[in-house]
């Protein structure tokens, strides 16, 4: 992890350690026949990955003063989103991946059917944890949380997106359209990601839109990010098939921008949604940092 | 439809009639590229189907004076879960289905991706709409929705059902687990349908526990009457590919019970059904009704 400081590296280290352990608590256990369900879920949850998304949440909780145990919750229910929708994204009908953080897929360690499902109850057990009074004592929080979890990874949201993703395979999109795509497709799961510890801190309407501002051009910094890698990378680095979109001829960032305005427009993302952050005066120093290291990733 | 009271028809048209206007109002539109992911989220949810499972929101609210506008958002809920969990079983790692309601299933009209994308999004938008004021001004009402929907739907309700019923193809199960496979596969989100009334009308712990306990044993009777369908029924009385299930070699109460002990069996649990209404001194009518038609009906 190049240029990532001493504190942000201990905080991404502890949110990723910590929603783990949330994830091992929440997701549930079988010794029934359908089992195999069971295990699917927790593969695809529990397979590690870089948990930006609990890093935003728990990050932007601790600007209000949100008890840690309450933010954990909310962080897990994002991931299990964020790990259905890549257990679905890799299925065969979709993008065909066999590969994903270094590991088989969890079509290929189950099968297709079993894939699909696990991806279904992910889904299913992000909006139970939500809603369940130990996520938030104000049952309107809980609302407000699983509505924006709801539009965030819906039709108009992230699934809206993956759909977006499969037709710019087979028609030519420009910068407009790949920038909307991603937004759909990964933006809006970032910015519900940040914007959840401010609902569950009751935030004032200008820190919560500060919050998503800020997760927007976060999530889009780290797509253009994500798309060089793809088109630089190596397995070995990024721990997952590269130069799949090269070879599907789709179009992305890169092969629009080319490799240096790209890097460039990364940056400025980076530089403008640090600036988001101005409203916390210096208190979202990890949130700040967290934005550089999204552009000099390697992986 | 052979012994169903002229009140109880009414009273099913009229469920299937607002449930159906009410999906064409809550499911979103779109003129973007990805329009395709909204035309199968409308082809899958508004494509037909009996409607019982609103038919049972609607008829339990009644008994507790909810405001129908607010049931039938609840009633819309459920039927989204229900017509999801279709989408994604009648996929090709599925069941493998090419007819649903004498009509190409989505997988076909459209395609896997798009099928896929659907059912995760009809999903998603369950628990928007219930999410939102609109369903119940009391949040906590709203959330005690969500978490019961979330529970009947998931690895332990739904989900988990259709794993038992994909590893049933393969491995012989007794009358226990069949019923245990059905309670979860289809029993748990009618539980939840009759449940959601009760709920969105603050009911007592026991007149919810007796909807509950009605809607389990309705849910048997249907589903019984459902394996003697496939095996009895034609494809045109049905509305879809017939039996499949002996096909596949798999276990049904049909192949355990056989066929007369099986229709026994259904008749005795639609018996026990209306008795739980007992609670409800006779106010329940069309709940009553239901229990005698389900057990009745050809297709």
């Amino acid at each position: 992890m190049p240029s990532v400081s001493p504190s942000l590296a201990a905080a991404m280290t502890h949110a990723a350690t910590a929603v783990t352990e949330a994830l091992e608590r929440l997701l549930p256990h079988s010794d029934f026949a359908e089992r195999k369900l069971f295990d699917a879920m927790r593969f695809g949850a529990l397979g590690g990955g870089k948990r930006l998304r609990p890093f935003l949440v728990l990050n932007s909780a601790q600007l209000f003063g949100v008890r840690e145990d309450c933010a954990l919750r909310a962080a897990a229910s994002v991931e299990c989103v964020h790990c259905y929708s890549l257990v679905h994204d890799d299925l065969p009908a979709m993008d065909n991946a066999d590969l994903r953080r270094g590991k088989p897929t969890a079509h290929k360690q189950f099968d297709e059917a079993t894939a699909i499902l696990a991806g279904d109850a992910l889904l299913t057990i992000a909006f139970e944890i939500l809603a369940d009074p130990r996520t938030h004592e104000d049952p309107k929080v809980r609302c407000n949380l699983v509505a924006a979890l709801a539009k965030a990874s819906g039709a108009n949201g992230m699934v809206g997106g993956q759909m977006l993703d499969l037709i710019a395979e087979t028609s030519e999109l420009d910068i407009g359209a790949i920038t909307r795509l991603q937004r759909m497709k990964t933006g809006e799961l970032i910015a519900f990601s940040a914007e959840a510890g401010g609902i569950l801190g009751k935030a004032s309407p200008q820190h919560l839109s500060a919050l998503r501002a800020y997760a927007h051009d976060l999530g889009l910094a780290f797509q253009i990010i994500d798309d060089l890698l793809d088109t630089e990378g190596t397995e070995e680095e990024t721990g997952k098939s590269v130069g799949r979109d090269a070879k599907a001829g789709k179009a992305t960032f890169v092969t629009i921008l080319g490799l240096e305005r790209a890097r460039h427009q990364a940056e400025l993302l980076s530089e403008q949604a640090i600036r988001h952050l101005n409203v916390f005066d210096g208190r979202a120093k990890n949130l700040e940092d967290v934005a550089r290291f999204v552009v000099d990733r390697k992986g």
